[in-house]
């Protein structure tokens, strides 16, 4: 298969610039002298995470037990579950560890540090667990400077578990959009994780690993004393997000859908194409940001940016095309029925996520399946 | 399995309650006199199809020819494909009817009805193609009272094409939420196909079926003279964006998310849950209606809704549970680590776009893994 002979809708990886994202960002981190351990949540594709492993990175992070389970299956031994465990799911956890993966937990709560000591007790399993730390009031996580934190710690001490660090994302990295901005988040997601792990060792607590990011603070960071490891995960495709926030350009962006014009209302000004929010995704996440994409910016069947036009709505299986502002009168003309479309998207986890496989193009225009999986 | 033991996100279907959907709108179209075709987009589902086949529907309408293939292989001979056809998709088409099935494409251009004639021709393949018909400004379609109505019916048939039809859409009735507003804009789709059909006889070319339909106009619709089948998806599950609308009640929601209390963020009022968009979708339907349920409205694990709760905002694998107005700072009691809730969704077709699978619960509580396909 190559480029032109695809059905659509398609999500398509530009290969070229997918692995100039990679080399950038653990570039980026090496010269900051740190690990990085990317999220696999962005693209749950084995072809990608071994591009990345490729470049340096060192382990993975996962947003479900189903990516621990898949990539171990893989061959990666060493696996972060960064959301908060809960007890229903340490059987799931126990079975990985018990299968030879060194799968790390994470909780920011008294009870579930209790549940995880008293499961790992009852099966004889000493799971590592590290602390979230809350740095931005985002969403989970302990504030570094309560006496939560230190009684989280000790009660997995106490519990016979592995205190193996704590773990930081500073997701309101996502509302701003300077340098100057960027740099003070990550900044602060970095000294206030760094402030947690120095109060449990002064708890006379162990704290090996410091672990921090979110695609926009782990570019922006300046230094990264006392952090050990960084994970991020939409900087290997980026996006239209990204974009407002100011850490990539628009030519940078790895993932698009290609899609088909299959109509037109003229006098609106409008393309009717094959590609809707099942191919792009419900995120509108650039909605709130300087600038508004829709469903994304539309580009030519080679990737060239095409000015103003964006997918301005969506159904299930139709997007609209028309221009920003005034509405393009000649636009049959310009995309007859047949024309084939690339559209940036908004949020390259979100669009991923729709396609049960990635069209990986290469610079030659060829076209390679790669499997990504789904579901829990 | 059962509703205690699932793993959590995942996505519950009602049955009782989706029996009641399908029996409901079966009626009302049986007491209209009109066959009904239902959308199998929502759930690409055989269970849920085979459902609503047993109570009466005939034929299917597909908005993927993926969907074709799978319920044509399921046994679904009478499909329509009601999406613009492309030239590009012609093959795909063609392999399905040469293998018996009786696919429907459907067009609203010129440009398209010529390809189709000369494809056919080509391959010795008599297509049938319904026109689109555009009621409401919505999207697609050909105005009923357009030139380009006629000149298109009469491309089809000196193509040598099966004119099988006029087809509309009233996609504008998801902006309504009275009755009279709701039978007004169902009264429009009805005569502006009807008069669509009309002027195709009046020219003297064929036009047996006259198709329409939505959930809100099917089920507000007081008499469908003229019409001969009628459409419709997202009833079967119902939702949040169909509650407001107005057409049903919240108890009538047959989808929801499982999910599992994961955290709190007790001076904020928030309780953290296992699903976040990557399980709700990232369909914010109520945005803009009357009640803005936020990610959806919260239910007790056994479905009893629970008042002011909703999911207030979402992160992939991380969603937090608040009450509208107050916050309420005993929620880390009133839902503790490890409660599980369900959560009714804004929009059947994208949360169940989501899921590998439904898990069918009956009124035992047992669960029945119901696979649904994804992709193109």
């Amino acid at each position: 298969m190559d480029l032109q002979t695809l059905n659509t809708p398609a999500a398509l990886i530009d290969v070229g610039r997918m692995r100039h994202n990679i080399g950038r960002m653990q570039a980026h981190l090496d010269a900051l002298g740190v690990r990085f351990r990317p999220h696999v949540k962005t693209t749950k594709c084995t072809h990608v995470v071994d591009a990345q492993t490729a470049a340096g990175a060192q382990g993975v992070t996962v947003s479900t037990l189903k990516e621990a389970e898949q990539f171990f299956a893989h061959g990666i031994r060493d696996i972060v579950y960064a959301v908060g465990m809960v007890p229903a799911k340490l059987g799931q956890a126990l079975a990985l560890r018990r299968q030879g993966c060194d799968l790390k937990l994470v909780t920011d709560s008294l009870p579930a540090a209790h549940a995880i000591a008293e499961f790992g007790r009852a099966h004889g399993e000493r799971f590592e667990v590290w602390i979230e730390v809350d740095v931005d009031g985002h969403r989970s996580g302990i504030p570094p400077d309560a006496g939560l934190l230190i009684d989280v710690g000790r009660a997995l001490v106490d519990g016979g578990l592995v205190l193996g660090g704590v773990l930081a994302h500073a997701g309101s990295s996502y509302e701003y959009s300077t340098p100057e901005a960027l740099a003070a988040i990550a900044e602060q997601e970095r000294s206030r994780t760094v402030q947690a792990a120095e109060r449990l060792r002064a708890a006379g607590l162990p704290c090996p690993v410091v672990s921090i990011g979110s695609t926009p603070t782990a570019l922006a960071a300046r230094h990264l004393d006392g952090v050990t490891e960084v994970r991020a995960g939409v900087y290997v495709m980026f996006d239209l997000v990204m974009h407002n926030i100011g850490v990539c350009d628009l030519s940078d962006i790895a993932l698009s859908v290609l899609t088909t014009v299959i109509g037109h209302q003229e006098e609106k000004g409008w393309a009717i194409v094959d590609a809707g929010w099942m191919a792009m995704s419900r995120d509108r996440g650039t909605q709130r940001q300087a600038r508004d994409f829709g469903y994304g910016q539309v580009c030519t069947e080679h990737g060239d940016v095409l000015g103003d036009y964006v997918m301005s709505a969506a159904n299930q299986e139709h997007g609209i095309v028309s221009r920003a502002g005034a509405p393009d009168s000649g636009i049959a003309q310009r995309f007859p029925i047949g024309t084939r479309l690339r559209i940036l998207p908004n949020h390259a986890c979100a669009t991923g996520a729709q396609h049960p496989e990635y069209q990986a193009i290469g610079d030659d225009g060829s076209a390679q399946a790669w499997p990504r999986f789904y579901g829990w």
